[in-house]
């Protein structure tokens, strides 16, 4: 199989369920109480959770784009890993609402903010494993013959990148404003210069 | 017309149903009874049929991508058979609803997982009519000439793929579990490597 | 600007507007009276309405591509024609959902057929403006040079093709279920071999 | 990275964006009062919104192809803002839904209003601003080697672009109506020949 059509398959799923976000943005019941602005105001964790969503999903499309980069053609597993991960990705718009929906919910914030920081950390772990597979397994797939050291130490930074979602995801247990927080700062981290592998 | 656009529409088309699976994931409303993760827990039959139909309509993708990649050029005809396609593609975000939203429901489980089971089967039997079309009618488009024992080879063994789904709808009869199980099966045993014309 | 892209753009937008049609498609609710089957069964206008909507979109994706197919470039002229027709394209879905929720009640069927049949209409001469556009003023972006006779042939062919929806449209008056039938059999007849300029 | 798939990521987003429009024109619930005709005329401030935003996503379009037509490579920050851009495209399906749900609502009409042109002028800005970035400090990776001179002009006219928009927002202080109207009159204006840089 080309490694073009994986491509635009990826990107075609990757497109949509970034797009798919803004269904999370609701326009309030004009026949509902309170003024407009209040009400759009208390939908701030919907905003905040759109735009951190829809940076980190941009992330993974980055990143995505660097690892397929680098193949010369592509496999039946190579696909495989392809879809669970596209399966992560296509998740994120419901961890997203949930998280917006319970931000401020006393009694479902802390397990809503461990599912999206926990359906991040999966998203990333089966990038990791992908990227991994391809690394060490497909070698003579890949565009140029990296040394048995690169490899490693691409693999090594890649999974330090795990740490920060974990942390996140414990985070929600004690306090769910903080796991947006550190989800934000991982996105905001990613888009300076020379974190991704563009 | 050139077979790049025919495949640029395809994936599209594949990707949008595949992404909308997740809009049947629903946030429980934060005013309802019960805890989060009990509400969450119910919803297991809407995380089971999207994972089960995610990886299913992957895998049409990947065995759709290997049937036009033996192609030189399209027709009318193929364009058709390849819109009937898309058309049975394009309901699985329903009847995976279906599925999911009545798995546990006494009065019309039976029902549901055989209209689940029978849209993969009808799925199925357009990706085997569109196939059986261009290996005996469009040999002439077909990038290598496949002796007449191939192509007859190859229609055999995608025509004993259809029976499991068969299988599946006809269980749903008896058992509702049960079809969806043979429908994750069917989807994990394409999983494995050398099952698809990738 | 190159055609690539004008052509990736338009697939994208056609393929998400034939995959919305499904989300007209709705499961019915578990806690509502009548056994599933006989409520799914009621459902059958949302059925038909599909099936006539994604030929419908499907044949006219394929006469776009035709089109777009005998140009060697673009200007904000074509694009902009495009930009309209793709307008007219993308409520269809809407004109699609009024016509199933409207073919059964008596009091709206009538206008909610001829809007349908209307978007339909309005949808044909937003490409037929496009198509005659492109034939006559901008000749000198076609691949081939064709002779004033030829073009004015297809435009006229182009024209014929306008009637049946006007006849659908006008037929919504008298009886809704007429306008589907029509609806369906212009399909039915585009999808015949040698109907459109693939 | 290829300048293609950003190319495809961008189209794809753009397109999901546009067509997703179509999801806030409503079927009345059959089951309401009045005659179908008098509540789907009621929805006209929807029909409008949708008219207005569907050429303006439109009109971005054709520019960000012109902008990105004219770059040989990028790089990460290049990537950033154009995930910036594609952010603020993301979240026009919601504000028109905001500015068709309150056009006619006496008590949020202003704020919605202002948040649509808003929404506009965001928009542009994060389009001036990649825009800039790729004029001023990525020269290197331009097709052609524009002078500072022409590079200075283009941006100005880039800038001139804005202002409209800031003043359709301000307008909504005032009236809503106007903004529409406004919002309409910019995108008929770039609607006209010489007016985009494709």
């Amino acid at each position: 199989m080309s490694k073009t059509r994986i491509e635009a398959f990826s990107d075609a799923v990757i497109a949509v369920a970034i797009t798919l976000l803004a269904l999370d943005l609701h326009v309030p019941d004009p026949a509902g109480a309170g003024t407009l602005a209040h009400r759009l105001g208390e939908q701030w964790p919907n905003y905040a959770a759109y735009v951190v969503s829809f940076l980190t999903i941009g992330i993974i499309w980055i990143n995505h784009h660097a690892m397929l980069r680098r193949l010369v053609g592509v496999d039946h597993a190579i696909l495989m890993f392809n879809l669970v991960l596209l399966l992560t990705i296509g998740v994120l718009p419901f961890t997203t609402a949930l998280m917006a929906g319970y931000l401020k919910v006393a009694h479902g914030q802390h397990l809503a903010a461990v599912i999206y920081a926990g359906s991040f950390l999966v998203m990333s772990l089966a990038f990791f494993a992908m990227h991994r597979h391809l690394l060490l397994a497909k070698a003579h797939l890949l565009e140029e013959r990296l040394t048995p050291d690169v490899r490693r130490m691409v693999l090594r930074r890649n999974a330090v990148g795990l740490l920060p979602y974990g942390v996140a995801a414990l985070a929600g247990i004690v306090n769910a404003y903080v796991t947006l927080a550190i989800c934000g700062l991982i996105a905001v981290f990613y888009a300076l210069p020379g974190t991704t592998a563009d």
